[in-house]
């Protein structure tokens, strides 16, 4: 029997998809600070999106937890990003000299549109123990993608790239972070159906960083 | 065309229903302090288990909410109703001697099970809209019955039921319901249905009332 | 271990209650030929609100169906519901004088909307199994029912009553119950949960019949 | 305003996309016989795992209906896929070579899962109509590809592919899809969101076949 943490076992268990994900070009420029601008920008505005059907998301999550503690605490994970992740990125957005009816205009692309489908998919009507894996790895590659490059910023002369990265390195956002993993670890669905969902969202995670550094487009 | 506030107009037409439930026995005496503790007991534990069923009912609410910051204001609901009115309720069940476990336990009577059914089936099944005109008059009702009973407090010498009613009269609470006021007024859907919604809810109030001054029990 | 099929157990645990519905008074005298029509007629309104939300909860059992298999069992059982009663019942109204607007506008009781929100709310909310389990009892009690008064039919001179009591002998009737209990028989949640839920809808099944035979009212 | 069926305006503004569609290698050289068996077999395996999802979510769409009447037709068009092309799919997948078990164990391709989550979460999340606009594109388009390609049929040596399109001709598919057209053209929501669904459809649908065309991997 293994004794890890759930947590743990789904995090080594995707570890040669994270490896990618951290080197993945669009992070490393964007870390660095040479990343073309317009190519944040694209990714900006797509990722508003992407936050907007994530926050819905979390509150599908919150209907279906299991019991009242877990609902409590996914309440709270969802308020959590309510109030700074989300919130930042409008914020954000108006810094972009962009509005949130142009972001919300935005046409999604295949591969941000793909990526939230299968998280309200999975969220809706799956287990919500596989919705918990499936939602988890954006927030927590977020992390330790900011932990990893932690000492590039210092290089880094692209304030608008400084600002966009210093909301993971907060208490709030790893908290957030914390409350998932301490609820997944409770999970009592066999680990394989976990890991499958995880590794999905992994999967999607690499392939958003793609769309964004090659400002994909709908091929019909 | 009816230029009245949705919320205004669905409150006039719920009038004669909600007078009924002011004069409640159960209302008026716990209010007044005579009412038999067996009475508020079977009540309050009653009531715990509807209150974890609504805290589901308004994630369900959030998830379904029709616009970015509508979704928004019901995060902020929920948060405020798992943090005001239901974490209040746990304490209170210590107080009055039982466990969490104690209430979880119990099982919901006729009354109970159907008023909390209603509400996830409609904020599950119908618009956004028509649940939250559902959700509303329980939140509500409690105060405006606290605020109709002002006067009587100051006679009440039963300190366990001035410490429950203390809680609808707080700012958090009050701004739980006119946060949820704000949204319907913008509702979209056709005014028949909302009142529907929001009468029958109404009448599950009333019908609660009953339940736990009749103390009722399942007859088969 | 208990090596009985799981409906099997469910039938043997719901008995007593069950037996309480083979003698309500409604149910004998309409068999006997004897029920008053107007309460008749009550039921019949009441009852096609209800088929037609038991319609909807057939939809979402099939699509949250744990395999390929099982979802095409209940498109199968949801198909045969459709066929044959719902549509008899529509053909029944006509008879009656009623069109199905008359039917669809006639207000549910209290007992018939809490029976169909519980059954609505079960088979979204809760698990699979669960919500088949809430659903059985409905479909499978009206077979037993028909079987236990078989012999009043002979002496039955309202032809109205036999028309309406000779579909709950019909094979495809029959066979949507077996393929529902085959398929429970294959649960794999503690019994304990479906036990509730069958049991739960067995006493509102009793309760309907009450409310059919009182003609209930909402009392406020 | 515009007067014609809403339907036939979804079809007329997907136009182009469907014309590449109906060109589209895979499509051209499987009526033609000339397409590579392994293509083919990587195609229908994808494809069974995509249908599996379809089943389900025209049961999502079943239980969602906006009227007894739309249920009714729902729950007889999901019979019909049922009982024709996805029950032929299984004898099919058995000439193959192939068992269900086989099929089930694949691994979705990033297209498919994506393109099936997109149908799933709208036809769980956003309005029935929506959701039904999102579905017809799948049937639709195989009806009219086998039109467009007909008279290859008759040069096309290769029996396998013959009793695949074989389906795309018959009553009950035709039959299947009208009704959906049916429903269709009733919808009572804004047409831009109908068009925005039905072209997200038809673009999925061109990406399916050059995912089965190139047999597609995950990148990461």
């Amino acid at each position: 029997m293994n004794t890890a943490r759930i947590s743990d076992r789904l995090r080594n268990d995707a570890d040669s998809i994270w490896k990618k994900i951290f080197n993945h070009p669009f992070v490393v420029e964007l870390y660095e600070g040479t990343l073309p601008l317009e190519k944040f920008k694209f990714y900006v505005l797509q990722d508003y999106n992407y936050l907007a059907a994530d926050m819905k998301n979390l509150s599908i999550l919150s209907s279906r937890a299991p019991s009242v503690e877990a609902m409590r605490e996914m309440v709270e994970v969802a308020h959590l990003e309510a109030t700074t992740e989300f919130k930042g990125y409008e914020e954000f957005l108006k810094r972009l000299g962009y509005t949130i009816e142009d972001a919300m205009g935005i046409e999604p692309t295949p591969t941000s549109l793909s990526y939230s489908s299968f998280l309200l998919a999975t969220s809706s009507l799956k287990t919500f123990w596989e919705g918990l894996a499936a939602t988890l790895p954006c927030f927590w590659t977020y992390a330790e993608i900011a932990d990893f490059h932690r000492d590039k910023l210092k290089e880094n002369q692209n304030d608008l790239y400084l600002e966009w990265a210093s909301v993971y390195f907060t208490e709030p956002y790893l908290d957030l972070i914390d409350r998932m993993k301490g609820l997944l670890d409770n999970a009592n669905v066999e680990y394989e159906k976990l890991k499958e969902a995880f590794i999905i969202a992994s999967k999607y995670e690499y392939l958003y960083w793609s769309m964004a550094y090659n400002m994909e487009k709908w091929p019909a």
